[in-house]
């Protein structure tokens, strides 16, 4: 064979080994999901018998508040409780539970199902293709349902189904902020792009990925935070072995984080 | 019960739950690795059939540039093959094969073994704990035996094996030169921390957690920006179909890396 038929060969041979890789990953995610799913079980009975556990993990994650509105806040403080349950890798959902306010918002546990699936991304997204290698490219994509929640009436006048005027500015306006409150990812589908709640599908890793299998991990940093608040007298030692010191002045190169 | 204890009972509960959740990572690793291994070492004999595969492969990570100096570079060409190898999750070698330069560098083939052990965290990192509670930090520590490898000609001034004086500023200057080389990598252990090659463990973790694993997304990264730069023709196609659109001005939050 000539070297340029071995190397055609070889990445074809590449391609096929990636999709035995994905196979795994896919194979790896369902075998930890088995493994974890009876613990997470066991997990959320322990945290609702600790008060303001979920209130105090929210809180603490630094990237949560970047979804939201500030006014929404005042609801987040309401969220009791946060459960998910997967079925399988690719369909799951989030049940979180709220406590009521006195005349704003009423209590109430609602559940929102998810579930992803393969696409093939068929070139729609500003770069095109020529006709010899069509640039298709597998993605997953991540849906939802509609789910009904009742919206607090000091939301009244962002309340998209509240709304009778959406043609003028004012009501546009008034739209597009409720569109981006906590309560508008309840009606987050995944299907229409730049008309929903914004980044809806991060949200949805966040609490899948993040926040939920790292709950306790967020807990006892706040809790450590609030110790190191209290106690500030550290000191450094350090220790000198014969050896030359050397400067490190150069900028740490970037973490990886291994979620 | 009074609810200060069912609290502090529930507190025990959760560390316990903790630790099963990391018992389970660890199974889950070594699932992985039983998987993936047979895979690996299929692919490692396809890319050894695709010409300046690593040489790609490693001029198209961001970050590996970051932890070495310019001048390495050269030698960095000469890197014709990498391999992971796990004995178990805990236990790896990497192995590098150089190609040579005449003159100034010999071909060579070599292998540095690692391990990563749990350790306790007697608390000298600059905080003090108080009596009551001390605190003790779990934590994982990878180290590595020193290999020899021949270092280019090139670098004999501050090749640290060669430098009789290290007592004068210009002694010390160049043994902290050459400590920064990729060739110093070879003698790092880390368990002298700020005495030898900075950032060593985060450079293992690079090579066995991400270029070795995803050699070949980024490989086909590379082949892709250079079809881009060939082709950019690309345009933009947007879809309205009667809905409001978003005002989607915000920063997104920041992405979360899945690895």
């Amino acid at each position: 064979m000539s070297d340029d038929v071995i190397e055609s060969k070889a990445f074809l041979q590449l391609a096929e080994s990636e999709l035995k890789v994905d196979q795994i990953e896919k194979d790896v995610e369902e075998y930890r999901l088995s493994k974890m799913k009876p613990l997470y079980v066991e997990r959320d009975l322990i945290i609702e018998k600790i008060p303001d556990f979920w209130k105090i993990v929210l809180s603490q994650h630094s990237d949560f508040a970047n979804y939201l509105r500030a006014s929404d806040f005042t609801y987040v403080d309401c969220i009791e409780d946060v459960k998910v349950n997967w079925e399988t890798v690719d369909k799951f959902s989030i049940t979180i539970k709220f406590s009521g306010i006195e005349g704003d918002f009423e209590a109430q546990t609602v559940t929102k199902h998810f579930s992803r699936q393969r696409v093939i991304d068929d070139g729609n997204t500003g770069r095109k293709g020529n006709e010899e290698e069509e640039e298709e490219e597998e993605g997953e994509l991540l849906s939802s349902e509609v789910v009904d929640i009742k919206w607090p009436n000091k939301y009244d006048k962002i309340n998209p189904d509240k709304i009778e005027d959406k043609k003028s500015n004012e009501g546009k306006k008034n739209y597009r902020t409720g569109m981006k409150s906590l309560f508008a990812w309840f009606r987050w589908t995944g299907l229409k792009p730049g008309k929903e709640f914004p980044h809806g599908d991060s949200f949805v890793t966040l609490f899948v990925e993040d926040l939920y299998p790292y709950c306790v991990k967020y807990y006892t940093e706040a809790q450590r935070d609030l110790e190191d608040e209290n106690d500030d007298t550290g000191s450094e030692g350090h220790s000198s072995e014969g050896e030359l010191e050397l400067e490190n002045d150069d900028e740490p190169p970037a973490k990886k984080t291994k979620i």
